[in-house]
């Protein structure tokens, strides 16, 4: 477990992040409550209860939050902002919840099954209905743009995953397609909207921008090398999922150019058959072409973009938990 | 078949009112074209080809198109509201779909299932993703607030018809709410879309608002009353679906508050059991007392409010067409 010290070092700037901004995190929770209410479907708020409490991190609207302050924001509006975001966010975790359920469907009632599915998609409409309107109350059109943009992006990412999974011939391209798409975009949004509704710079707004998409694929390729790479407990996942559901993540995709015919069988039969039963055998040839490491590599050129992008803003506080929470995001998954 | 003859007399004012609208209505098939394509995921038109082809009647982006020409609009930004409506539209038709597959699901192979779900949920949410930027691009908040304003009022709907089946204790407030979401919210906000983006006057936007909630409502009351009362080969559609999925819709909902004890005891079987195996005893007891015809009187008194609020505007070939459009979706429907 090598990951253990530095994952204890980096634990705080999140934290300290959070307490930074305790006021405004604090309206935005209440916000999220108050919005989440449904007069006519009162079981809108039971769905949603436990994707939106507190348990969640809500890094996103921290993001949000964090970006606007940063640019010397003296207004409220960020904090709808904030909402709007977290509701996109858990939109999208909901509508996962359907294709995660149906592939898990083995041994569970059908009713149970079809409630979950229905609950999960109609309930995911609802809150994007919200987040839009949310969005259209802080009037500013140029923010519509940029989050409208973003829920296109995420919708094509998902849809893209779902194409290239299981293809071998899936490329790096679309590999940063697809990790913009589910990671980066609504990360970028969340930046760049704060800065837009505090009045930022052109500079500043686009710094905050690149800042949130390089942070958001620097912590979604982290987040593919630790199913192959991490300690299962650590993480609070199950390691070789991304290999069970035969996802072409950057590990895989570079040992693919570099794998000799019998490993190039292997790995049509346990990603494009879906016979995923060796993850040791997959782990050792991801070794054996180094390919895990050069994911991590990757994943730290992002951190530093992330970072670079983040120098171009007038030195503060906020700037440099921001800076250290890029860091953390490469140690371990959010 | 008593509505033969009236459909055959009735069948023409939708096609009059495409014809009078044949440049716009081509406009609007062209950018829904384009705005469906996706060049990261090729996949999306595929699965949207279907519903968006030249196969629907559009009547949404109709009713879009010729609320702007009623008054007076000289612009083309009514092209991307329409479309707008027909995205939100198929996206939702999408989202149903996954209902629908997992009610279906017996016999069908889970590949092809989760695939459906998936594709379903993902591309549903790219279109409506895609339709807030066409809205964002019409550049008027008051439309945004319009249409993502119906946009919740439609999940909200499905939520609560998904938590009314079932549930024999459904009053008639509900079910009208239920209505408003699955079909009229849609039908106003494209009226009212239209309305305000031709820079229409106060009373002239509610009129037409009105009109489309009025004219929604009749048409869905309608189509549940075609569940119990219509001829299955004329609607294109099976007899007894909503009873079968323990739906309680108007017809119903009045037949159980007279309902003898006995009738109860089926009611309760039929709907909250889900042991709907005896259709013509259904019908039967909604004959006796009387509220298929009741039903049926109910859509057409929102049918004539309909009409009421369409001579609140200047008269006009394209009005005297949405008058007769209100007609005829009570005949049958679209």
């Amino acid at each position: 477990m090598t990951d253990a010290t530095p994952i204890q070092q980096t634990a705080r700037p999140h934290d300290r992040l959070a307490d930074a901004l305790a006021d405004d995190m604090a309206a935005v929770g209440r916000l999220i409550s108050t919005r989440m209410a449904s007069e006519h479907a009162p079981r809108i708020p039971e769905v949603t209860a436990h994707l939106v409490g507190a348990g969640g991190k809500r890094v996103r609207p921290l993001l949000t939050v964090a970006a606007a302050r940063l640019c010397g924001y003296e207004g409220d509006d960020h904090i709808k902002l904030a909402a709007t975001v977290e509701f996109i966010h858990t939109a999208t975790l909901l509508h996962d919840d359907v294709v995660d359920e149906s592939a898990q469907r083995r041994g569970r009632p059908t009713a149970n099954l079809l409630w979950d599915n229905q609950s999960s998609v109609l309930v995911g409409d609802y809150l994007f209905a919200r987040s839009f309107q949310l969005m259209v109350e802080c009037g500013s059109l140029r923010i519509l743009d940029i989050l409208s943009g973003a829920a296109a992006t995420i919708a094509e990412g998902e849809v893209l995953q779902l194409t290239a999974a299981r293809n071998l011939a899936t490329t790096e391209e679309t590999y940063l397609k697809v990790v913009r798409g589910k990671t980066a975009a609504l990360f970028q949004a969340a930046c760049e909207s704060g800065a837009v509704i505090a009045g930022a710079s052109e500079d500043h707004v686009s710094a905050l921008a690149e800042f949130g998409d390089a942070m958001g694929i620097s912590f979604q390729i982290m987040d593919d090398w630790l199913d192959y790479g991490g300690a299962g407990d650590a993480i609070g996942k199950d390691l070789g999922d991304d290999f069970r559901e035969g996802k072409l993540t950057l590990p895989v995709i570079r040992a693919l150019t570099r794998s000799n015919s019998e490993e190039r069988v292997f790995w049509r039969d346990a990603l494009e058959r879906g016979r995923a039963d060796d993850l040791d055998r997959a782990r050792a040839i991801l070794e054996r072409h180094g390919t895990l490491e050069e994911t991590r590599a990757e994943a730290l050129i992002w951190r530093d973009r992330a970072k670079a992008a983040l120098h171009r803003l007038p030195a503060s506080d906020l700037r440099d938990m921001l800076g250290d929470l890029a860091d953390y995001v490469v140690v371990r998954a959010l």
